[in-house]
């Protein structure tokens, strides 16, 4: 098999939600991936169509191999314009938004892209009364590993190598097009204790009561009386959901199975459980493209 | 006075610190500001001058009324050559950066450009035998939560939100020249219980030891017998140390004295400490510039 | 006014809420309130309508004044029976039930009965190879922690108080008619601290969602392998909850603010907050029904 | 063997131990045995021999095959009028009581009765000062942990669980005779790894404590500045005594080791220990009666 | 009033309880007291009678103007050799000792000498198959910083501090004699808030427990398989222990009312509460004395 | 082989550091070793030349066969000077101290002795506005936790147990030459799980972190709004560190791996593991010396 050419990434963002600041790092932890190139233009936290009339030309002529948005929910204007583009650009484009964004997934079936659906990634608890920029990265960086460690930061991140490695190797990807909701993070647990896996999902699961909270608290309750303590409530579930999910990994790191899957530089994946040993490689999970 | 014009913020990264994932988000956490607009492009987590090279015009096309670069050590060769760029643009721009970024404080100034070197934002674990996704999103989680409670990241806002104001009503900016280290956290700091303070200082104190630690693990262990157990002892570093952060906050919340600064639609903050009442424009904050 | 005669309260518990185990209690706490007189009737765990049969007699020959069942589901047959013998008794009679139990509410109503409905009294991980006696008693204890501290219990029993002092004072009772959700938790809460009262809130939010997990878990899911790690999900998310409830009550009594409202001798409630201070009366407690 | 007729266990209780909320729901926790019926008949929070006088009687009515009463201090008169009654109707009775009740040793085997006398069950901090419903809540959830998880509500249903079989199968039964003191706790103890069951034994240990404070704090101490410190010293003790077994438990769990005996709906307990495997059937178990 | 000479004070510790590895750092934290010098000679952990005729001659030799004498038990033969030759020396003296040493009460007050027997410094787990050296100093860090919060080392030290001013003053000291049991802690605690000296209290009665327990372990069970769990139970009561007073102190910090009591150079106390405040003289200590 | 004769240690300690409480009980933590007698003498936390002058010759009149010194900072003048005895007496002699004390390194190879320097055993927060005998008690009792978990304290006891052993039979000694640093600590760790010698290796890491703040605010900073605030700071640290060294041994414990190297009654050590067996002799461990 040949050297293959160097891939590149595009990822674009509008508006942010618990997966997107982290994104492209998931690709290449380590910064030392021979096979692709990321790249990402972001319009901050607005998300409005001409935010993305701005900027979205940017990701194209930084001429990506494949294409990634991500948003929160993907059928506002904004995000839905960007898909239109994507999806007459005829690149592979894979979308990834939150639960609100389940109401589009036909669309973007019908628009021949990819989709990763994410139940647990919260809306923010959005009251100026409430969010200020240290609430708003507190809550952010426990939303982050709530979702690192429950496993979806790695569907996503496995997702998308499956794509640019079908690519690199010159085949038609096959898209995601997965709800990532509490089965899934269940049916595809990294954790080799059933109990740490059971508090990973828990974890998982707050993260969505939490959706179901701020989305009464921001857009029914009309009084600060009313909505405060609900923004608040959910932001507190917001940390024990990382602490929960820390106790998760801190039993498989008691029982030192912790599982890594480290990129090579080649852009495969690696794997290795116990700590002092060295990651080997494992062809078994590029089966399904190769 | 009349409306200002809309700004444009233009972000730079190039490769990740710990400040790099929410730094735009901290500008607009709302996304309600109606005085700027925020546009980012990244190389993701490589950070060579090849990358710069590549995506680095993209970021001046966009039109910033002021530039601000992030990324590791500001003296290697990338990030090197956006100064280079930033400083011959004329356009106001601000550096971001790591411990090691000190080196380049000298050469910054006479670029003629601000500057936050943040001490305590720390080199991962960066090995491959550790380093995974999952497990540098964990620790962009945990350093994330520190930044964010210790001031850091208020600290950070307000510098930019101090020049952009500058900016919007026609004067020159003063722009930041911070070394932020533990005395400056000490010295900036919102918490009005002095235990709660202290608490938040040692957090970061404990994400400047980490630096060390990591240095030594990446850069002058050679065996991973010997640079395993350190980089591992890192990263449980960053997590008690977010811990840490926690409990300080956690005290604040117990006396109800968590101080929140908002940014209002105009841009300017706002502040509250008492979560129940609302917040208040606080005039004071803008003297300098004004 | 004279010396009311002692009512004599009946209670009738077919199968097992977080609720049921200390109902009886909350009404008498210190075992000297001269006005009433407590007797419990069980089918413990068992709710058939048979079960209720053979065992509901017993509490009518106890001669209450006042009937209360409580129940999962009080639209499943056994509780069913109850309702439609306390209805046709003509005595005051108060159902109190899960949320399965809000289907039947407008057939409670049309019962003469009243009702509390505790949206967050979840459905136990009811599945064999999960749940044993030991099991069984920490999901209890759990839920009885975040029901007691959420202020689930003080409604409960206040409610219940209030209708034994107008049956006392020869008035005919506002039954109560309560769907016990989180926003009521949210208005009726006792906490000083608005922290604290959120956390309180988010350990209800959380017992809500423990609710949605095992009734997938239990009456959806076939096979071991999926239900399993749900039903323990559910039992960690009662476990975290808990710890959230105390680290609520914590906060209060940090601040020396925790609420306290023992009965009376009399059965009238007194009220304290400072733990070295004596409660006292509090007469705007009982404007309502006097 | 002919299937064994149904069999009806009837439970009094007068006043409230920690072991007392939950006792029916050990025997039956999913509510499928098939082999018996539980019937329930409580004087709430009360004692006092007009209690017992007045609701004794339905007990027997509900023709039980065998008798158990639960109370504190057995040698107290109402509890003692129930030993009486039980003693003399000639049914195979249990009396469950908490450390005073040792006082009544030789009397209850002089009743021909059995006894099992929880010396870990301890008194509550009952002064108005500090006991309310929502105090007394916490408390019986916290102690409800403890006797839980240390393995004492463990040894009560197996105990009771050994003399319906017997009786199930014609057999006299062997009534237990059992100071369950921590000694016991060690000695049948389940945990598997020896710091768990240190932890487990330790929680239990303070329970004894809470006792000896609350004797204290009830009966002897006069006056609110001396006796509020120390029920409020018992009550942390019973928070700190929850979450030690806590710990223990998530040891266990954390090796997988979590030992479960779910009733089978013939009433045998099964056994199983790795979660995701199944309960098996035990014959050892039952020994000792075929 | 004249400079006082400095003053001598000679520690002589034989065997060791929870109190004395830190006894004579206690009376000059900061060794910079200008009143006196402390000298200290020890057996280390033996206290065999010929251990005492060995070095105790040391310690009067260094002309001390007070003698403290701290062992475990100071009924046993050693201790008992040091009482009879420091009450014969005429110098004033004063015994610190643990819970056995009870029995010594009027033996001591006959000797003419002052004591402190302390309820809560609990025998360790004194068994070769659990006590290594790791697991001792474990032990000590855990107890000390029981008694240390619980406010035993202040009584402790103040007592001492007031034998000394009367002994700078030319006064007959008034030799303390005190049994330290929960009830004087509780009497003498210096916490604001009453839950946080709950916490206290609760740690120190827990201490109490671990002295039972470890009695038992090491004096009556003669089989590993028996007294194996209990000594590793008495050491997780003792860790749990020291969890809570940590509790205990962290409210009084989260209120900023951490009471400090630094000794001045000249010897007298100074007493501040709030952190950022200097702390102040407070004659009224001194009352006693003068 | 001939029964040695009974060898006596000296321990001379002038002023104080976290090794020092502890120090002597190290080597007889049950005090049944039938071939050492431990000897000490103290000038408390003192450490000037006079108080050396006056106390020292006690140490020598107790004739022992090897003499420790303990100290701060070795080469200031009070230690300087036992330094100076030790060397021209000819006895063994070791020195410990803590990282200050590098400088002298050269001086004490010069002086014969032998040394460990602990470069994780930090400066007391030794300001009078924040330092008093409880808060001093407490840092101790953390530091003393950090440094027997991390494995300092097992260190310690090792290298004067071989020094012992080699006198007792008739060798030279090597004396220890050992910077104790945070490499040495990995490298001599006992923990059998990674991530709990990562922890453990954190916790020292912290305490140098400790020393590194303590500096700065002790001797750097004159203004009580700076210093307070850093060494409230380094207190928490200890605090903090002291938990994650708990954390390390709680993850051996759940594995039931805590290694354990008890003295036997002939002063050799013993080694064992899982806590249920009996400790083993471990020839291997005295290779060195015979």
């Amino acid at each position: 098999m040949a050297q293959p050419q160097i891939k590149r990434i595009g990822i674009f963002k509008c508006g942010n939600i618990g997966t997107s600041p982290l994104l492209e790092l998931l690709l290449d932890e380590l910064a030392d991936r021979k096979d692709i190139k990321v790249r990402t233009v972001t319009t901050g936290s607005k998300m409005g169509p001409d935010d993305v009339e701005d900027a979205l030309p940017k990701i194209f002529e930084l001429n990506p191999d494949l294409l990634i948005v991500i948003s929160p929910n993907t059928s506002l204007p904004g995000p839905r314009k960007v898909r239109e583009r994507m999806s007459s650009s005829g690149l592979p484009g894979i979308v990834i938004s939150d639960a609100p964004g389940k109401r589009a997934k036909e669309e973007i079936e019908n628009q021949g892209l990819g989709y990763m659906i994410i139940t647990g990634d919260p809306l923010i608890g959005a009251r100026k009364q409430f969010l200020d920029p240290i609430e708003m990265a507190i809550f952010n960086s426990n939303i982050s590993k709530v979702l690192a460690i429950a496993g979806v930061y790695r569907i996503v991140h496995q997702e998308i190598d499956q794509v640019i490695y079908a690519i690199e190797n010159g085949q038609k990807p096959d898209l995601p097009r997965l709800i990532l909701d509490l089965k899934v993070v269940r049916d595809r647990s990294e954790f080799n204790n059933p109990y740490a896996k059971a508090k990973a999902m828990a974890a998982y699961g707050l993260a969505e009561k939490i959706a179901d909270i701020n989305v009464q608290a921001c857009f029914m309750e009309k009084e600060s009386e009313k909505y405060l303590p609900l923004v608040t409530c959910a932001h507190e579930i917001a940390q024990i959901a990382a602490k929960l999910a820390e106790e998760a990994r801190e039993i498989e790191k008691s029982n030192d199975t912790v599982m890594r899957m480290p990129h090579s530089k080649s852009g495969k994946m690696k794997i290795k459980t116990k700590l002092m040993f060295p990651p080997v490689s494992d062809e078994t999970l590029y089966d399904k493209n190769v």
